[in-house]
């Protein structure tokens, strides 16, 4: 399925979390259900927090760049506009918050987000994290617009 | 130097993050330096965001860690105790909260933290992540003590 960071920009296309270009990365996937967008993802064995449980960094990253997808897509949406129309939407975060309300067992994760708000090159994005239908974790982003230039030198 | 995490219990020693027995993890390493809890990383040159600047994700699990370790070890102090008398302190992750002042260059990073608040069985541990001597991000954790038994039964 066509997911958000399928048109990311090649140079802004090697993010740890989302880059499609990073090798040693997770490569999330994000995609639309209805007003959710929903990211799926498989920890590996060794991303324990205690054994048997997920690690909460990892919780956190994935909140992140889901997020920063999430808001891309949302300003898409709002703009009535296809993701390879220019200019491009891209987000960073602002501020990241994570409730850990129990420990997550190890197995597939789901995350499920909403824009909670959009406030000109800022959206909020909440989003709860699942593991077999039980939210075991909550996440709320300011994504911030991306100035079109960012990263461009670099990767150059 | 002597961290604290290296008196984690074995059945607490698997984080991703912080574990010293996780081999893939980042088994990172917090001392005190007078009252602030010091973690120094290097990030391996694909933990980007952009290319040239550091991955939010990786900064977030990093203070995650970094404070969970430094609420044990602000327990410890506060009760006169070495690392290895029992019962052991262990803190997991209440919330986690970062603010991203700026984009932060590749290079090593220093955590710096310290106790802004000891309540019950929760410890508020606020941390600066510099870089190069300069503040890109702000890191604010609800750590909360984990039940003793916790993660036992699995790692048996």
């Amino acid at each position: 399925m066509d997911a958000f960071q399928d048109h990311y920009a090649d140079n802004v296309a090697h993010c740890y979390g989302c880059g499609r270009l990073n090798e040693h990365g997770h490569r999330i996937k994000t995609c639309w259900e209805g007003d959710e967008a929903v990211t799926r993802f498989t920890p590996e064995p060794y991303h324990t927090a205690v054994p048997g449980f997920v690690y909460g960094g990892l919780i956190a990253s994935l909140v992140d760049c889901h997020s920063t997808g999430a808001a891309a897509a949302a300003m898409y949406r709002a703009a009535g506009r296809d993701f390879d129309s220019a200019p491009a939407f891209r987000f960073v975060t602002g501020s990241l918050h994570v409730d850990f309300l129990k420990p997550t067992p190890m197995g597939e994760l789901e995350l499920r987000g909403r824009i909670a708000d959009i406030q000109g090159r800022k959206v909020i994005v909440e989003t709860e994290v699942l593991t077999a239908g039980v939210v075991t974790a909550r996440g709320r982003v300011v994504a911030v617009r991306m100035p079109e230039d960012f990263g461009a030198e670099r990767a150059r």
